[in-house]
């Protein structure tokens, strides 16, 4: 919990940059949103590519700044070394490594800065104040145009030793030549089948209909047939692989945020089935998987309240 | 590490249980093993089958206690509650159900025992004495008729909220109707491609000879053709399901132990190729996989262990 002033949290994307005003307990008093181009980033050298985002983090929060603010935190897509507040390196922006992107930031903002990664924020953000509150261990997964994961183990988020683990959705859940490209270069990975993306582009290819997922998954609680055959397709892929999550890890609480969880009665009992299909029988009807309350201010709050993680 | 006095562990197997007096250090300095019937207990009550492992071990210990032995530790082919010595259940004998295995036997020996999984206890071992040792993180396979798993997060035990982490044997490889049937009764488990029974039934199949195991990797080695093939692929079904549990886990050690090792130079860098094929780019190359140094004495020397973790 934030324990005591307010605190900046900034959630960044591609192409959007949320940054807010969060108070104790979550709440969000005041957000501002940006367009960024960190896509275009890439023409930049290392150095220029570093300033240009932290100038951009920099000016969205001018506005929201003031003597009340203890520090920002920050949601990035990219992995971090430990709770240290560097990147690591980040998929999208490949020229940037071991970017002190919190040491930049602080410098600048004269406040104390945090950064981690987006899935582990947005996992961090339903443990706190979500559908995760109370439970020591949470899986949460967030669908999107990618699939992201993140893992809080005994109240503590989970980094793995190079800032990159849960990568929920490069896990394999088709094998053989007709397996799904991915993103990654890989085939089969579960972000190929479930992710927001995915869905709209299986849809595509059975109905004909280039459509936004919204519309599909309003289809889907509409009966129509293409949308449901889709998303219940997407659910028993996601079933597959949180199986192979929990055969490793052994929880009992899975968190998935997105869009597509406003299909959740069709969504939830065939990911249920599918999940305990792919269990070894000890572990069958063990585990919850629960929709997210916060949505799409998960990864925001979770920001937020990095700063009281144990260091 | 063992701190003081010498400790009795124990390493049991469906039909072999072996019991060793181990010194600080990990130094076996007497051990016996005698036969179990334990696959029989399956016709015996709850209580009865319970009191028959308890007599077997406590038999068996007795020639090697005396005044200085300050415990005994177990490991114990089933699921265990955290480290309170109570079998949640065991997939080879279903009707015990909440066994307090380490109770019983403290009653009837007057010494302190522990109990925990034995593919955990292997794990241990290995981390405490092995080829893990030093490493903050480790996860340790071990390749028999099935395949386990055990995994080490910051020097401690994992053991999941019920006992039943790293079922990584039960990582799915194969998909589709052609996948192997795994001996939990699904199909594309790495267990059904890799185990030692797995690849001397596939040799079979491909040779028409059925052989033991150790035939088969000495066989490889000599550049057998049918036993190159068949370990290859073993190799390349291994690399598979390490790369599942990296993508989640994000370590950078991995051991195996098992037979299978004696064919190591076969097998490594055959893993080591399909590991990174299927990790996503940033995370390849960053993972040692070690062959086992204790190989058949990891369970007994992780079991010896058992008394030494913080509770």
């Amino acid at each position: 919990m934030i324990e005591k002033g307010d605190v900046l949290a900034a959630d960044i994307g591609g192409t959007n940059l949320r940054l807010a005003r969060v108070q104790a307990g979550g709440h969000i008093v005041r957000e501002v949103r940006v367009q960024t181009n960190f896509s275009q980033l890439t023409e930049l050298s290392s150095e220029a590519a570093a300033q240009a985002i932290v100038d951009t983090i920099s000016q969205a929060a001018q506005p929201l700044l003031d003597a009340d603010i203890v520090g920002l935190g920050i949601g990035f897509p990219g992995f971090f070394m430990g709770d240290s507040g560097i990147l690591a390196s980040s998929p999208n922006i490949p020229q940037l490594d071991n970017f002190n992107l919190a040491e930049l930031l602080s410098n600048q903002l004269h406040i104390p800065v945090s950064a981690q990664n987006d899935a582990l924020c947005a996992a961090i953000g339903e443990h706190t104040f979500g559908a995760g509150k109370g439970h020591k261990n949470l899986l949460h997964i967030t669908l999107g145009t990618g699939i992201g994961g993140g893992f809080i183990l005994n109240h503590q988020p989970y980094t793995g030793e190079h800032g990159m683990a849960m990568e929920f959705g490069h896990l394999c859940v088709a094998h053989g030549q007709d397996a799904r490209l991915c993103g990654c270069g890989n085939h089969g990975c579960v972000e190929a089948y479930a992710s927001a993306s995915a869905i709209s582009a299986r849809y595509a290819e059975i109905s004909g209909e280039q459509l936004e997922t919204k519309i599909i998954f309003e289809r889907g609680i509409q009966g129509n047939h293409e949308a449901n055959v889709i998303i219940k397709s997407a659910a028993s892929y996601l079933g597959q692989a949180i199986a192979e999550a929990i055969k490793l890890l052994d929880i009992q609480t899975v968190c998935i945020s997105g869009g597509l969880i406003g299909a959740w009665n069709i969504l939830h009992p065939n990911i249920m089935v599918s999940l305990n299909n792919n269990l070894i029988p000890p572990q069958q009807n063990k585990v919850r998987i629960l929709p997210s309350i916060l949505k799409d201010n998960a990864g925001l709050l979770g920001a937020a309240n990095l700063f009281n993680k144990p260091k």
